[in-house]
């Protein structure tokens, strides 16, 4: 992509993000229509819904011939990542925006024939906006992300995972999860994948695994940490396939080959 | 507790609380010296130490009758909660402090006869400070928080726990907490247990379970919980002891009664 077609991509996508935010940002406190997606704890709210048709309706109307690869239903139906495609969470952390009404993210990528060009994590509610473009680093607003931290051991390691990682799991022996545990410095759960990648990014965690995430969970994301050096692959450190659902690693390389070889091929089902 | 002495109490500890906040907060991305204390991930830095000092120095000055718990040992050596007593974590969630610069608290209980008068948790990078007087409610800033949700089923709450709960541990059988995590809806851990205690009082968790607490981990928590309803015991549901390390669970009456009965006594060693 063309840098300084780049640059306008970005101002327009950021423009919009912030939009969407203040507007989800001033009606935090307005009742909830709650559906029930999936499952009864896949939550989808008429909000997630709104703030994805204010997407699609911008792109489509300034891109025409731009894609959009989206949760909600109002993007389109991909078989490919040919062109240029928007790959979009409204809401990323639905279960904390309904309980918590925080720590959720907007979280949006833009990729160009499968290369990711363009990353926007937005912290809604603390108003922190996480960005990066191809080749030109990773931002928490206006300030320039460093790169991962290259040596972190193992036991100086924070790491982000759900709970279900240390129950019987159709992946990895919960066992060797419980050791892994065990090992690390310590733990935490966020409950927005957006925002947890973006903490890796950052490097206030320093790995993060999840089990099966959608594109629009991770677009922004991979973008965002492969500006700091970090890389993302499956949790058995194979390619991450776009337009599938893939289990998920984000991690300094590193770490994450370590934790790859030490523990998790161990207990690969 | 005269109304018009704790008022004046409150306000004291208050100014204080900011203060100290302020200091953390300014000098935030100093280096930091750290000590690992009983273990390698149990850390303490100078910080910690010249904010307990802080304190120390202002009630001893101030209140010169008043006793100090706290973690750092400017405080006293107590065998009893008589008088009024400053239980104190001046920076509760210190491996957040360290590897995150933020998600930490300070937390000030103040008891009188062991009775919980005051309580303050302070969310220091936020700036968000939650309070509670006795019998006067708890607020969230200027914010009066509501009573915790009575009626919350199991299936549609968010648990606070380590992830040490479903590894094999010495208190509840691992399988059974393994099946309490896949009964809610969903789990977080934040790593702060001051932070802890008042997400739960402020209704974006619905219980918060934990191993072993020291006084000053939840001196203020159990002050700010009481005052919107919610009860603190150990985990099987216990009176908790505040001069000892106890096992903790935070939580809604009903709910905390439901996991007590259905899941922990069934797994309690």
């Amino acid at each position: 992509m063309d840098k300084s077609f780049r640059e306008s991509l970005f101002n327009h996508a950021k423009e919009w993000v912030l939009e969407a935010g203040a507007y989800i940002r001033n009606n935090i406190n307005e009742p909830l229509t709650i559906d029930t997606k999936s499952n009864p704890n896949d939550l989808v709210t008429t909000m997630d819904k709104e703030t994805e048709q204010y997407f699609s309706t911008k792109i489509k109307k300034t891109y025409p011939n731009h894609f959009i690869l989206s949760e909600e239903g109002f993007g389109d139906d991909l078989s490919s990542l040919d062109g240029i495609v928007w790959i979009l969470d409204p809401i990323d952390g639905t279960m904390n925006f309904v309980h918590q009404k925080r720590n959720f993210a907007i979280s949006l990528g833009i990729y160009q024939d499968g290369i990711g060009e363009i990353g926007f994590i937005y912290d809604v509610m603390s108003d922190v906006l996480y960005s990066a473009k191809k080749g030109e680093g990773a931002y928490k607003n206006d300030v320039k992300l460093g790169p991962v931290n290259e040596n972190v051991a193992l036991e100086d390691a924070i790491l982000v995972l759900n709970h279900f990682w240390l129950t019987k799991n159709r992946l990895v022996d919960e066992h060797v999860m419980q050791d892994l545990v065990k090992r690390v410095r310590g733990t935490r759960t966020y409950g927005s994948a957006a925002l947890e990648f973006a903490y890796v990014a950052e490097g206030i965690i320093d790995g993060y695994l999840s089990m099966r995430l959608a594109p629009w969970d991770i677009g922004a994301g991979i973008i965002l940490l492969k500006e700091v050096g970090g890389r993302t692959t499956t949790i058995d450190g194979n390619s991450v396939q776009l337009l599938e659902k893939n289990s998920i690693f984000a991690c300094s390389p590193k770490l994450g080959e370590k934790i790859v070889e030490e523990y998790i091929k161990k207990g690969k089902k």
